[in-house]
C-alpha cells in the first residue's frame, strides 16, 4: 500500500461526496465525538442539532474537527480532516441570511433533519422545548489521504 | 424513529464488534480525529500507530474520545461513545507485560498493522525509523444510544 497526500480541491470533493462524519469538540481538553450529516458550500460546512452538551463544549470553545473516511479495506481507503471553528447562526437578524441558506442547503439532504434531531425518550420534552441549533463549520485547514492498494510505498 | 439508551454490555459488544472506530485527542483544547482499528479486552481497548501528531498530543494529553457507529440510514443507527486515558505500553520492563498482550491481540486482526502503519511516501523514511507505539484506552466511560425505525419518541 501507499499513501497519496490529496490535493485541497480532492479534500473539498471527498468532503461533498460523504455528506457525512465524525465532528470532535472539546472542553477541558477532554475531546468528544459525535457522527453527524453535514453540507458543504465554499469556506464553511453547514449542519445543525438539537441544544446538548455537544452545543454547549463548541459554544464555550469553537475549535472543532470534522474527519470524513470511506475504508474499504486496511490498504484501500480515504480520510479527510478539518480543522475548523463553529458559528452558531442565531435566530436574530444580523444571523437571519445565513440561517436560511443553511436551512436551505440542508433541506436538500433526504432525511436531513434525522440525526441531528435525536431525542432519547428519557429527556424528549425537554429537548423539544428547544429548537434546532443551525451552525456552520469555517474551515481553517483541511487535509487528506488516500490508501492505494497494491503498490509499495517508496 | 425512537432512540434507546444502550446498556454497558450492549456498548461494549457494539465495541467488540466493530473493532474499527474513530479516535480523538486534544491539545490546546484543539481537537482531532483519526480513524483506528482497535481491539476490546476488559474494560481496556488496545491498538497502536506510528509515531505522530496523534501520539504526541495524547502523550501530552491523555485524555480521549473513541467512537463507533453503524448507520444504515438517518433512522436505524447506533453510536457508542468512550471517554478514557491513554496508556502507552512502552518498550520497557514494565510495560513488557501489557505491551505482548496488546501485540498478540491485535495480531488476531486481519490486516492488522495496516492502518496504524500508514505512512506517507513523502514522510516515510523518517517514520520508518522508530517502531510502532503500542497502547491501550482505559475507559473511564461509556455510552451508547440505538435508532430505531418505525417507532415514534413518546
Amino acid at each position: 500500500m501507499n499513501v497519496i497526500q490529496m490535493t485541497r480541491t480532492e479534500c473539498l470533493e471527498s468532503l461533498c461526496s460523504a455528506g457525512f462524519g465524525r465532528l470532535a469538540c472539546a472542553f477541558d481538553n477532554q475531546p468528544y465525538i459525535v457522527p453527524m450529516y453535514f453540507v458543504v458550500e465554499g469556506d464553511a460546512i453547514y449542519s445543525f442539532a438539537l441544544p446538548g452538551q455537544k452545543v454547549q463544549w463548541m459554544r464555550h470553545n469553537p475549535r472543532v474537527c470534522l474527519e470524513t473516511d470511506s475504508v474499504k479495506n486496511g490498504s484501500d481507503w480515504t480520510s479527510v480532516v478539518v480543522f475548523g471553528r463553529f458559528d452558531e447562526l442565531c435566530d436574530t437578524p444580523e444571523s437571519m441570511q445565513e440561517r436560511a441558506r443553511a436551512h436551505e442547503l440542508l433541506q436538500r439532504r433526504p432525511m436531513w433533519w434525522e440525526p441531528g434531531a435525536v431525542v432519547s425518550a428519557k429527556n424528549a420534552d425537554q429537548k423539544r422545548s428547544h429548537g434546532p441549533i443551525f451552525f456552520r463549520i469555517l474551515i481553517d485547514s483541511l487535509s487528506g489521504f488516500r490508501g492505494v492498494p497494491g503498490i509499495e510505498a517508496k
